[in-house]
């Protein structure tokens, strides 16, 4: 029986700050990124966030980003490999003590924003990424975009890795996502989004924005919980996803 | 043969920003407290520290801190046990890392600053911060003002500790420290304060700022490695440890 | 005619976390105070905010507080009256900054939570406000806790200083407000709420908590934008005070 | 009689933390770029430095920066031109008030590190950092890298500008920099360093890397304060130009 993970990014509050639905997104998905201090997240927000998790069953893994709280570790930083993986180190050992207090384990871990985007990207920091985490913790699962520099780097360096893929979001023939600033981009079809992600959970292939079909492997499916229709497509991509016999499950 | 520790804070540079003179200061102290990134410190400093360490044959603690870099840490901040305690956690986790990925052990926890010194004080901080240790690691070592709130906070929770004495400070007859307003607050006399120091170590006690000998547990000493005058005191400090016939040693 | 000023906090939103509603409340309020970085607040937010209250002619002031993102600035600082000087002139001239290049003026400075509070009752703090403001505006003008020690230490300073109530607060027979740890603290009848600011606009007292009527001046209400109902207590609060006789305008 | 400006960077230090030699520099140069607290500088910080440019008759100017404190402002961030501008003024604004404060004019701005790099080859940022000036105080001067894009957008703005040239470094045939990872890029020997300086100063020219003489206006050199060498070339650079019939003088 085919399956796929669904993962979605918890854990982003700051202080007095909320952002994202936790708890009503939290029952439909299997693997939560879970921010760490550096562009979201805080000391007790991690706290709560890890022990949602627990009582919901859910896996758990850091979510690592730049220092940059104000552009919420979107803008790229010209950090070196040896900062991104001190960096990646910091944060998930942070996390770790959370889930250790919680006695949950870290499951894995997916870079955010900037870094996730650069480190697809780049050689270097991609290995820093792999190099950081295996250093610390060599059982955890890297989650990387499918096809990218991370994937190539953690099969390198012995890493256990997973393949991301996105609902949303266009592919070219390569196998890598169309850039934002191209057509294509977008799958802003909610129905054809579904059915991309079915068949590449099922068939491992989607159909690139040339219109050929790429093989790809779909480990896991990112989604969101940042609004009302984010919320709403959560449900009916698990809801679709089952009925189409896929089986919906963590890592 | 009576032993000590002679324990100093490492690891405050952050940046491009240089504090304390931690290569020099090293081969003579036992255990270091490593700060952990919220009021001094920064993932490649931690890094570098750790690694500095381990080639000196240093224990490691971890030294965490309120989030204020402004004030270093050294302002007290109203925040609640429930904070403090993830506070707690989120540094020990985070300098964890850095161990782990160095192949060394984390041994102690010495809240730093006015963490340390309203924990000192204060039942529902001290208790927040054994509960937050034990969470994480109930094998690590507290090491916490000798006759304070913390060590009873320890004892109750059944957290290890360790007592730290101060060679440079006046102590009352209850056992706690002259308070910095008051006369006898501190010792300048370089000789005193070792004279006194050896004592505590020999014999377990410190003679009062009101003249009466109090007993006092001087598992550990704080020393300071942040200008040649620190330095050359840890120098004259250790050399007289060692003629009086202490053992000089981590704890 | 009484007359009476609605000042509500704005500008809290940092990075990609939004607090408050900014546009919703905007068109009931006469005074905004502005968020300035340090507990909350950005400069693109900054920005964009003097531009909403320029178009709705709101009158603008600086909201300091403590740098404690974290904490949104409500939390007690030990910091020095010169730190806390130096923290208002710092935020106070930002603010500037996007006024002049808006055209519009800055009106007023009210210290933000923490900030507020403690210097409400210390009068080196109170003190240290006044003369920060005073050196870089002596034109602004100061909002403060009526009967507060900054209401004192600006007529003592020279600084021009209007007083704040609270429609929602108890308060004490000497003027102040009732501590929240005490019975009588809070007023959570609406009606309630809304007759005793009719009444201090109009007759300039206040029933305090043991039944006696207390002198107080009633520059302006504070109001929040923070929620439905918060904002459906302003919509009440303005159109009651209209209907009373109560011209509501800036200060 | 030929003249040129002597500026450098002051007020880097940081809470605890001390970079550079303030006190020991300033009495050799002309104009001071003073952290606003971004990358690098504190309210007291600023407090102080403005105190000791009014002392020593130095010029002051803004030295603003990313937010990127563990990074000192040298890492490039993918900051847009609105939020670049936004956090000019920002900075600017807040200096201008220790500035009103001493009742000392703030004269120029210089943006720092990785926004002065990225504003001299990035016409949109150039734009940005010209436009946020000019809407706070459009008789502020932009201190800007001789020949570069933000050159060319003060001028098309209408902001004042001022070429800066450096001692140490190599030029290209169209007077841009050589970049650092070419051959060429420094000048080594301090004597060369210096005699360059003096002819761009007096006849308008440099030589270039490639042995042309290439035009260029050279209205301020930029020295260092941060080690006894830096400090002990500002001497001889200063001496060197007097006594080459050069005014060592503000711009």
């Amino acid at each position: 029986m085919p399956s796929i993970d669904l993962n979605c990014d918890l854990g982003e509050s700051f202080g007095a700050y909320t952002i994202g639905m936790d708890s009503a997104v939290i029952p439909y998905i299997t693997s939560a990124n879970v921010a760490c201090g550096y562009h979201a997240g805080d000391p007790l927000v991690m706290q709560k966030t890890v022990a949602a998790c627990k009582k919901n069953d859910v896996h758990i893994g850091a979510h690592p980003g730049y220092p940059d709280l104000m552009g919420f570790g979107r803008r790229n930083i010209a950090a070196t490999p040896a900062e991104v993986k001190a960096y990646i180190q910091y944060q998930v050992g942070a996390l770790s003590a959370f889930c250790t207090a919680a006695g949950v384990p870290l499951c894995h871990v997916k870079p955010h924003g900037a870094m996730y985007n650069m480190a697809a990207k780049d050689e270097a920091l991609a290995r820093a990424v792999c190099e950081g985490i295996l250093e610390v913790n060599p059982k955890l699962t890297l989650l990387a975009l499918s096809g990218s520099a991370m994937v190539r780097a953690a099969h390198e360096t012995g890493l256990p890795v997973k393949n991301e893929v996105f609902a949303d979001r266009g592919y070219q023939a390569d196998g890598t996502l169309v850039p934002r600033s191209r057509p294509g981009a977008m799958i802003t079809d909610e129905d054809e989004a579904i059915a991309r992600v079915i068949r590449m959970a099922k068939e491992g292939v989607v159909r690139s924005v040339d219109g050929v079909d790429v093989p790809l492997t779909a480990d896991s499916v990112c989604v969101h919980g940042d609004g009302e229709k984010a919320l709403a497509f959560v449900q009916r991509i698990r809801a679709a996803l089952t009925d189409a016999g896929i089986e919906v499950k963590a890592l």
